[in-house]
């Protein structure tokens, strides 16, 4: 339960390629004209391949949204306050938030992490309600230093981990990423910028929803950042220590951790796939795991798919993170999952069997 | 019950701005930054308007399958053989088919519709497997003359219409159409071809995969049909008798039963956006009802969603038909509708009021 991060990363294999094939023979056979059910088949066979089963179960859902908060937001980037966080917090305990009513609709259950939020959040972790990771109350202003140490970034990766462990453990079949930070999209936009070498105004967005003048001083913020810190990309825990956030770093974690145990991901939107960019640069093959649940409104989100190269099933015009697309995403998920375990072939349904297949 | 297609056509009212209005209004306050929801509030804003009530309840689901025949497979259109039909509507039945699977996850119920299949399914029918509206056994080829008769087309109107009031009755809070007939992407593009005015080359696709060839063949046999046949496109039930289908009818009428009940209906792909076509251009109020499900593969289905006004929620390459896209769409609707029923408003979840909102 208490795997080292070096650990994780020799552990993660690629996803096989022979149960890839067995599942691309099977699902060729089933009574529709080929192909025709499109992305359900990929993601089909992406779910056999991670199991190594042609019945591939994704019943029990959990989404794990991760909270942090920012140094940054002293920059003013955000157009939210900082008690926003916890606020939120109580809001997804309380059941009345999106990502609540979503993951219900979707069969999912909801797990709330407090990676790092700058309040103290003993009553809900005492009650159950929500787990504590807590890294730090908030990271420290990266346009002026280190957001966290290398330290803090290694717990906040094996926080994530663990809750991976844990939740493998308790029986969870299909996982999704959410994350809750007022700030946080300025840090995901930093790890983007560095990685892919955008400059910052290429790949910064309104967030929660500020202004012509706030995207610009965003931009800069987050330029000055990248100056300042000079994170090394050849060292993605550098990159998440120097410009990256707490709940990143969990997120990325968890993403690790499906990989570690052979559990398909459901990637959120921006923030959820900085951390899948964390992770993918850390271990390549963990992309074999992820499935990317939508293409955000956030402006650097196609910037950010493109350098994961992850093709995401929705495109709803979502922008509020939480987890929300990935639990509408499981939805999809779930169906693929069916199409897999339930459907007749040509043979089993007595459909005519000479009808052309391709 | 008996309901006539003129009556029908007199009582759809649009659906009510002020009931619209009431709706964005109450979605502004949820506790989330304005509009982040994305195409989820246009959805929950539309299904509260045409219920005229702030907790619309999409709980009880009908996908409606409507199987028929097309004497122009005759021409040599479809890659597959005319059987398949009445195998496939078997296979609906025994429960492995695509539409079984997807509906199930949805928690939608599947009603299958014999609209004009050409073959006995009295077996089917006596066991309750299945609902008889029979106009015949197949439609007469198109590329020689009227499909069907206009009686025939008036038929087929009304019996969809009266399987919506059926369904109405019995509870049914959200319908989707379906369809299964071989060769029927032929006279969805011939229906398209009228109304457009566009080139049947240029809305003419492979259907369930025939090749270069027989694409070039089925736009000219779709030419043939709409010169022979000159359907009046300022009389929809002309157009349906000369190039359309009995299920397109089927489907046609149901969304216009739809409309009249005020029951939101999701539409599938290219075949049921053909009957989606013919609705809105006996009704132009009836769109309002409608919630485009998917953008399916099929060449044509962009010109379709344009002619019909109708942005999908889906992009996932499905080219399956029977209901499958409008199953998975299923999903998004009811979270669309669980967000405006249960989220909580900034002010009960007692988040920051003086945050901003635009």
């Amino acid at each position: 339960m208490s795997l080292k991060l070096a650990d994780v990363i020799k552990g993660i294999e690629p996803v096989s390629q022979k149960w890839r094939q067995k599942a691309r023979r099977y699902l060729n056979n089933l009574a529709i004209p080929q192909g025709s059910l499109g992305e359900l088949l990929g993601i089909a066979e992406q779910l056999a391949a991670i199991k190594q089963n042609l019945k591939p179960s994704v019943a029990r859902k959990v989404v794990v949204t991760m909270a942090g908060d920012h140094g940054v937001v002293n920059e003013g980037v955000s157009a939210f306050p900082q008690e926003v966080t916890p606020q939120m917090v109580a809001n997804f305990v309380a059941g009345g938030a999106a990502i609540n009513v979503l993951a219900e609709v979707a069969g999912a259950k909801v797990v709330v992490v407090d990676m790092g939020v700058a309040a103290e959040l003993d009553e809900l972790v005492k009650k159950g309600s929500i787990i504590s990771c807590k890294v730090g109350f908030g990271t420290d202003n990266m346009a002026q230093g280190p957001a966290m140490t290398r330290e803090q970034a290694v717990q906040s990766l094996e926080a994530g981990i663990k809750i991976a462990g844990k939740l493998v453990e308790e029986g969870v079949e299909l996982l999704a990423t959410g994350d809750m930070g007022i700030g946080n999209t300025t840090p995901s936009s930093a790890i983007l910028a560095a990685f892919s070498g955008r400059a910052a105004e290429e790949v910064t967005g309104r967030g929660t929803g500020i202004g012509d003048e706030g995207l610009k001083h965003k931009a800069r913020v987050i330029e000055k950042a990248l100056e300042v810190n000079r994170p090394n990309t050849n060292d993605p825990v550098d990159v998440l220590a120097k410009v990256g956030g707490f709940e990143i770093g969990g997120i990325a974690g968890l993403i690790l951790g499906a990989a570690y145990y052979k559990i398909p991901v459901v990637v959120d939107g921006f923030i959820s796939s900085a951390g899948a960019l964390l992770a993918k640069e850390l271990v390549p093959a963990s992309l074999d795991y992820m499935i990317g649940a939508h293409r955000s409104m956030e402006a650097g989100h196609n910037a950010m798919l493109d350098q994961l190269g992850l093709k995401p099933l929705l495109d709803l015009n979502l922008r509020l993170g939480e987890g929300t697309g990935a639990a509408l995403a499981m939805n999809i998920v779930e169906s693929a999952a069916q199409v897999i375990i339930k459907m007749l072939t040509f043979e089993d349904a007595g459909v005519t069997p000479d009808v052309p297949r391709g």
